[in-house]
């Protein structure tokens, strides 16, 4: 599989729907991933993302240091992953040592269409099987981030897998995306339709 | 079909599953309702979400005056009306004069649990065939508002649907909610399932 870049005005069509996504970060030579339902596109050009970014998790340090974050939509198929970043902390350990979370080679987002303005160790970050791949740079915006945990995004380069969302549209047999309840319960994205 | 309360600490789960709502509001006599897929939980408790309400639409300004707006959680057979309400403008005309569009009695909301600290004006918005409402007061954030068109409420008052969340759960047999991709496709929800 090899991630095609999506136009930037289109990106927000990526989390548009809703889905769970997780947030990877890294700096210093730490990394983490995290997930985060509560995410949402907040503008279309140039493209922003909000997601809450708690301050007891070890990604709030890595994205403060860094001034920049990867969402990344996760398939059906990743749900217990996303339930088990959800659940440990990256202070207790590499959760990329695990052998469930398998990056991406970071030259396959780096490649054709120009090198996108973010660090090459958050570039590592994206995981294999995610559905797509928001890299934003973090606006700073300190009341929202010290009275909401709120983070806002630029988003400055954005990836699908293909066989989910080409030439800015999802497709029809896309595999599923998750959207996170609470408890361990999920629903599935379901079925595609058009209101003419 | 009676309108539940659920307890605020839950409200959040009405939408953390992503769905396209409609947002409500009134004043001075006047009142609108319009779509907004970008919305998402912000806190438990006390609860909060965020959502995007453009400059350009007639809700701003009611919201702005009146300081509270109501979320509502769609369901599939409501997609047609969710489109409507995005399409057209609350200033060429109220569009609670269209038939599709019946509102509940506002005394199903008023009722049981104790008077919601939000106007009844707000209330009479609240639609027929909605699966959850969120009735909330807008913290003041003007900063958010003019710069990113961000809103942040706090959510006072919740309702569902019993047949579709009843209890701090969303039942398995309830009707799907909606996830709007763009250009009038949407996704339904799927199956819900859970990782232990």
């Amino acid at each position: 599989m090899v991630p095609e870049r999506v136009e930037l005005p289109k990106a927000y069509r990526l989390i548009n729907h809703g889905p769970t996504v997780m947030v990877s970060s890294a700096h210093g030579g730490r990394r983490n991933v995290m997930s985060a339902a509560w995410n949402m596109a907040l503008d279309f050009t140039p493209a922003k993302v909000c997601v809450v970014i708690d301050k007891a998790t070890f990604t709030r340090g890595l994205v403060e240091a860094s001034g920049e974050f990867m969402l990344q939509v996760p398939a059906r198929g990743q749900a217990a992953l996303v339930l088990a970043v959800g659940q440990r902390s990256g202070r207790d350990g590499d959760k990329f040592a695990d052998a469930a979370l398998r990056t991406l080679d970071p030259e396959l987002l780096a490649g054709a269409a120009g090198t996108p303005p973010v660090s090459h160790a958050l570039l590592s970050t994206a995981l294999e099987g995610s559905l797509a791949w928001l890299a934003c740079r973090s606006i700073p915006e300190p009341h929202n981030q010290q009275a909401y945990d709120l983070f806002i995004g630029e988003v400055v380069a954005a990836w699908a897998d293909p066989q989910a969302f080409s030439n800015g549209h999802w497709r029809a047999d896309a595999k599923p995306s998750l959207h996170y309840i609470a408890g361990g319960a999920f629903f599935e994205t379901g079925a595609a339709f058009e209101i003419k």
